[in-house]
């Protein structure tokens, strides 16, 4: 390493910790490390590359063998909070922004962990899952979409500095506008049944396409799931191609669109966010996900997108391990893609450091306006 | 190489070879080391790395120059039995799972195969064919669905381990339930047209529903060819991402899956295997067809999946060289592998060493119970 | 450097020049290497291994430092003439292929440019802007259909020596026949609403049909824009894999097909290329705008099609420091191919060597028959 020395990282897409009381639960050590359920066999997780490059991250900094029983026993002894620290800073991390609308069991009251950690959190806001908690106090769909825009505008007064959509999940990113009258029978269809979980695609298209206009105005970027995740998602429905219409429609406009995860999309999201003004992307999930690819993967998702266009993110969540280790692969990636551009197409090492500035920190500065 | 010296292979899709007969026809050579049809040119399939490996595969064991004429010749004067078991003992196979579905032109019986070869080998049963096969024995779609299932449910004791559905070859691997009424309409159109090859989506999709709890409780692993293969395949309709109905339909009640050669979805495969229980995938096809990305593809296969989902398989039929070659490939792309892993991302040795296992031959005996 | 020295290269796909004038115009130096358009900040562009690396490509001709202003004005005081024909030369450009369908801002007039670069000229003819310069000639579907296939007999004589539709940036790859009753329909309703540009999928799709078989009978190759480009495609819809149906119709008629860019469906072309007769593919313009991955691109290129299929092009258009950089990463991926194929796959020198030259030059002379 040497590209990337001394050069922070600003996470622009993570979750919370655990409470440190589950710090040697390691079965949930195993399980942050993937996007499978619980169903999932545990003793597949543990045939993994991630499953053990975070092992061997846990014994490098306990000082134990590589082995779970033993850095168990030692993470029972270790004071959480310190650990997590040193782990956070030897990675590198000087700012988080938190997707509040997942939590890991057990979560780390934010503000406990921004002292803990002494990195300063920002908040990111679920726009489904917020929309979906007002669903019922309303009779009519635009009451509600009128309570939803009430909150985002009021989301940076409460520490938010971005919004998500997770429609990916819910209908696919095939995204397009709806009808009031049929988000109206759409909405009403769906408290006749009873139903509490949003996921009829009128009403989740509906609610993207009015609040749109409301990111802009408030000058909130706007997050979208793509590529992997858990097997709630339709991948084949995930490629960020599909949000064509909706980039079509509100780019022009202002509203400044970062695309999450993007594997095993992430040449199509540099090509979208090539052409495209205001359009950025990441490979967070697939660093961990995807460990022992992550320096192809980066070198890819690198080919098409200018410098300005790529941010850094981790997705991690529940354990500092992962953490530290998306955040090494990301570097590890970065300094093979330097050397590259280096040495066979002749960009000039001020230049590379620039850019690795702006995809370390500054890219997620300008973009959400920290 | 050395992580895969002394690791046996066990190969869960493969074909029969030629009969001796046809050792020095080096048109047949050719073309069975390509998807392409006879109406594709020869001399194209001469200008490929797949072509020319095999033929110094060739050279090298009958020890003459690596050219096509002296080959043939010296191929007419070898013994083809002897040669092609010292080939497949060279290559490390220990097990074979052959799929009768499709059978190389004078294919070898396979009791002399195994006998020749002294490789014990199994049977994997074709669910379309089979089905095909009894097609215009019954009256209703509901007898011949019976008369498939007794087909598979006597398919252990005669030595079939798994079956294999070609669904991706006849409608595309966007699988979906079929009422039987609609199965029983589309069961009649078809004998009203007299047609005896078994096309019909919705006859297919229903087979395809109503096989799969067969197949749980006779424990038989299901086989999809995915992916590239000849041009009857539609490879837009053969992304494994399009079975997932299927496979949120099955896996729970315990279906084994296994998705074959996968390119260019492997990493769309690797998924798959990180989220759902009981998929496993290989990328055989591709590693004889695209042996100079072979590295590259192995690579990618094993991003996302744990080392318990990942099969050998070479797809290979014919020639005995397309067997040594794609175990060649394999392997070389494993030691890649694992030195990587060992050396960037802190994989113990005795780790990659278990993992090698398990992709080589365990992982294949547990699926298939041998 | 040495697999490629001294091989030339035929670019069967670029366009023109601009006019020595705007040789010393910086903006349009960094909007020529991009397909974002004017509304993309020009600041973005300026950020990218392309941009920097066509810089370098300038500075070292001129003999600068590779800063933009000491090249603008070093540019202003250069013959761009002879500076273009030294880069064209030293790149080892022997024939261009020009489609005439795109001409940079101010291009330069290609009689002019073909003496000014001392290379000779062909031109390829676009389908779709073709037949819409006649459309408000004709009242009746079937007589623009014939005075378009007029302008195709003549075509040859005129100086083309193939064909390029650009169906992919109107309606998506999804081609399919559409009966001529339908076509005047669609016909009749574009008149009625004043519409000059030709974008009705019927159409679209009628024309493509209807003059497949004179490109046969005229012996034009035809070629697709597949894969990456400006905004104004859509990029879901540029998968080369959904021509399926016009494939399986066309190729065994004797069309020759040849799928421009690809990427990131050059995997998927390389499927068609290797399975279908008469099918040719490039990467074209994923070197210079995916300029850091070319290596990378170029080898998955290669992984399934014979030699005899992959075509060289560069895209390029507007300066020469584009086409200087297409074919050096052209060359580099080249050189890194025949290295691996010669090192792990036993392939002979010599006939590396060969397919060298079929890539570079003889593919192209062969296919578009010069």
């Amino acid at each position: 390493m040497s590209w990337m020395d001394g050069i922070p990282l600003w996470d622009h897409h993570c979750h919370a910790l655990i409470d440190p009381s589950l710090a040697g639960d390691m079965e949930l050590f195993a399980y942050a490390l993937t996007e499978a359920p619980r169903s999932y066999p545990l003793k597949d997780i543990q045939q993994t590359v991630t499953y053990w490059q975070a092992l061997s991250i846990a014994a490098q900094e306990l000082g134990t063998r590589c082995d779970a029983k033993e850095i168990e026993m030692s993470l029972r002894q270790t004071d959480f909070g310190s650990y997590s620290r040193s782990l956070f800073h030897k990675a590198g991390y000087e700012r988080l922004l938190i997707d509040t609308g997942f939590t890991p069991q057990g979560g780390w009251p934010l503000s406990e962990l921004e002292s803990v950690l002494a990195i300063p959190i920002m908040k990111i806001l679920r726009l489904e899952t917020t929309a979906q908690e007002l669903l019922y106090q309303f009779a009519d769909v635009r009451d509600w979409i009128l309570a939803v825009k009430d909150r985002v505008k009021h989301a940076r007064s409460q520490g938010y500095v971005g919004m998500k959509s997770i429609i990916a999940y819910r209908s696919g990113l095939e995204v397009y506008p709806v009808h009031s009258e049929d988000a109206q029978a759409a909405f009403a269809e769906m408290k006749k049944q009873g139903q509490t979980r949003l996921t009829d695609p009128r009403l989740l298209n509906y609610l993207l396409w009015e609040l749109a206009p409301v990111f802009i105005e408030e000058a909130l970027p706007l997050q979208f799931h793509t590529g992997l995740g858990d097997p709630d998602t339709n991948l084949y429905k995930g490629n960020p191609l599909l949000l064509r219409d909706f980039l079509e429609t509100f780019i022009p406009q202002g509203l400044q669109v970062t695309l999450l995860h993007t594997y095993p999309y992430h040449r199509e999201a540099g090509f979208l966010a090539s052409v495209y003004p205001n359009v950025y992307f990441d490979v967070s999930l697939a660093l961990p996900l995807a460990a022992s690819g992550a320096k192809r993967i980066v070198a890819e998702a690198l080919e098409l997108a200018p410098a300005t266009r790529v941010l850094f993110a981790s997705d991690s969540h529940t354990r500092p391990e992962s953490f530290y280790l998306s955040a090494t692969l990301w570097k590890q990636g970065l300094e093979a893609y330097c050397d590259r551009i280096t040495q066979d197409h002749h960009i000039l090492p001020e230049v590379a450091e620039r850019w690795m500035n702006l995809i370390a920190w500054e890219n997620c500065r300008r973009v959400y306006q920290l």
